[in-house]
């Protein structure tokens, strides 16, 4: 059976002139990838009729699914709506279900009763030959087409009631109507080792590889995900196959290889934590509480994690933390032994099981010729144990902090595996 | 005269299978529309011969400057270079001076002398037609090509490199040889309205300006940006005009005007803080370090940010914030009392200026019927006046933390502001 084609157009002055990041197309293409249909190209245009009109023409001859995002908000140009009645050979029609769905969300949701405008009303306008679907978070629904063998599905551009459509009444439609092969995928996680070096590591295994079976290699935030792909017609044995040849991959990348499934690597350090009942606190310098917050962002994180000491300022490492005035002083804020005394006292302090602390020159300033801009210490300790690490970064002082965050989550990672 | 039209051509099946968001895009968009061009298109398409040779003959069409993206990392499957020789009638020529540019990152940046593989080698081989644009911080070189009056930029898709090249390479050379109208700009920020009620709000001023200026709302994290942009032949008295439209604005937009300039909030707080001499300290719940990180995001953060203190964890917010247990027991966590407590305590262990405190529920569990999801208190003191705030979000976990963050901020600079 042949991989369904499918095009993503979305609209929007906004993505033209850099404001918005797209992250809808890059959910959507996932979200079709792991059904089975394959996104040969994405396109983003202007507010504009006839660059639309263009796309759609065009994208329809090379692509059996397109779906549209954007175009359909209160300060949109009116164009989309209008323009998909006339490409359908549609009127725009007021549905009362609509309505009362958007007064119902400004009444109860945003609590404004008393704000709803002609534009807010105009969301409940929709072509009168369009399957609608629902949009239970917001007041632009959805809308979906067929045309000469062609599905074209109509969606707003927020993030989250894109993800709600999507979720509730694209990926049924798809699954019910679509055909599509039989498709099954398995992940792994690595750190420490770039990517050209792991393919060059994988690259026997890679050529290896059945024709039904595709390996992709997923940079992730300075880690690498890789996945394996098995598409089939008949999916027996297909199961099998992929775990079989996804633990020869756990084999071959076992020095960089944190987790044999796909998931973050916050996640995992709290299944480590709360297998061994143990709970967690951080001491951050350079990272100024972005580890913290990387462990709160997991549900349920209360369970394991204590709280964090930011000692930015090195009067704070002192009287929050107690690390000595001796060791500031002669070592550094940014030294081994300074990392080590904050990881101690934040352990004692938190009354945790385990803590992590960092201390670093993020940059752009601040470098000395013994410690250059991202010279990083890092410490991990049971209160007992200590386990301590340089880094030496080279990037942006966004980046510095992104990866300090990343190898000091790492680091505590092995030692709880260790441990 | 016209604006230019510019297509964004990015190359890379890691976009279309959705597991890499593409911020370049919206990079190049911006960097382009500051010179005056007009980025008319985005596309996106896959490591596909065909499909890349399609949308460099489509585009091409409509659009005086394409820029492709992607295509030309270690890994990739050397389609682009080829690919490139054969649209313009090149030949691949191993360049040495890209050769030993590349064997001295390895050495000197990468500290990884010895791993120099054939694949790395490889990307010193450059069309012998193309002007090559140096890569400082990376191993693949930019191309450029002028073919029948149409300008082709090729850049490598890792973002850091590719902003690299265009700062030092691209944007001098498009500022030389494209001929574009001059253009002003002015933004502003304001926080605390949503889209549509802000362009209700400014119908009649957008409806009254100037054919050649634009009004453009850019929503930015849960605020929104207001861009006019100016386009002329004349650059007299543009500008005047601009700023004289630029303050009507911040008249309209007043009671929600966070800034008359481009500029972040944690930026603006810095420059607050600093006008005052003053430093601040965060004592967080639920963002778990999210806004001290915020707050140290800005070089030179150190001049006024001391620290912070996380207590996700109730017994601490008793045992290091020293948070009475009556009022934690009687009042809960999530409550006006607390807030004030954990703000007045970590001014006190700080040893700052000025405090801000969260505590509220980010769900998806946690709330009760008094207290329900998205319930947050915020505090913010100078250790003698105190200023609270309830607020109820009604979103998901990641976007409760955003918001609470933001509305946070916001809180504090108002408090900079007034006292």
């Amino acid at each position: 059976m042949k991989t369904p084609q499918a095009t993503l157009i979305t609209i929007g002055d906004e993505l033209l002139i850099g404001q918005t990041i797209d992250t809808n197309s890059a959910y959507i293409a996932q979200q079709l990838n792991l059904l089975g249909i394959w996104v040969r190209k994405r396109v983003a245009v202007g507010d504009n009729r006839e660059e639309i009109l263009r796309a759609l023409r065009e994208e329809s001859l090379q692509s059996s699914l397109l779906i549209l995002t954007g175009g359909l908000g209160p300060t949109a140009d009116d164009i989309t709506k209008p323009l998909l009645c006339e490409y359908f050979g549609g009127t725009l029609v007021r549905q009362p279900a609509i309505l009362s769905h958007i007064q119902n969300l400004f009444e109860k949701v945003y609590k404004r009763p008393g704000e709803l405008l002609e534009r807010n009303k105009k969301q409940a306008d929709v072509p009168d030959n369009c399957r609608v679907l629902h949009n239970p978070g917001g007041t632009a629904p959805g809308m979906l087409f067929v045309k000469e063998g062609v599905t074209y599905i109509s969606l707003p551009g927020v993030p989250r009631e894109m993800k709600d459509i999507m979720q509730t009444a694209v990926i049924p439609w798809l699954t019910e109507h679509m055909e599509r092969p039989f498709l099954a995928h398995q992940t792994i996680l690595t750190c420490g080792i770039g990517e050209s070096l792991l393919a060059e590591r994988l690259s026997d295994f890679e050529s290896s590889l059945p024709q039904h079976i595709k390996l992709a290699y997923l940079p992730n935030y300075g880690m690498v995900k890789l996945r394996l792909t098995a598409s089939s017609d008949t999916p027996s044995a297909l199961l099998e196959e992929l775990q079989m040849l996804k633990e020869q991959l756990c084999i071959l990348t076992a020095a960089y290889l944190v987790a044999d499934q796909d998931i973050s690597m916050e996640e995992l350090i709290g299944q480590l934590l709360q297998k061994k009942k143990w709970t967690v606190a951080t001491a951050e310098s350079c990272t100024g509480g972005l580890i913290a917050h990387q462990l709160s962002t997991v549900p349920g994180a209360s369970a394991y994690f204590k709280g964090a000491v930011v000692c930015y300022a090195n009067d704070c490492k002192e009287n929050v933390l107690g690390v000595s005035k001796n060791i500031l002083e002669q070592k550094g804020a940014v030294s081994e032994e300074t990392v080590i005394e904050m990881v101690k006292a934040v352990v004692h302090l938190m009354k945790s099981d385990v803590g992590l602390a960092v201390s670093g020159i993020m940059g752009p300033a601040g470098g000395t010729p013994e410690k250059p801009v991202g010279t990083v210490f890092i410490a991990v300790s049971d209160g007992q144990k200590v386990q301590s690490h340089r880094l030496q970064l080279g990037f942006d002082r966004s980046r510095n902090t992104q990866q300090t965050a990343l190898f000091a989550l790492n680091l505590l990672r092995k030692f709880l595996v260790s441990g």
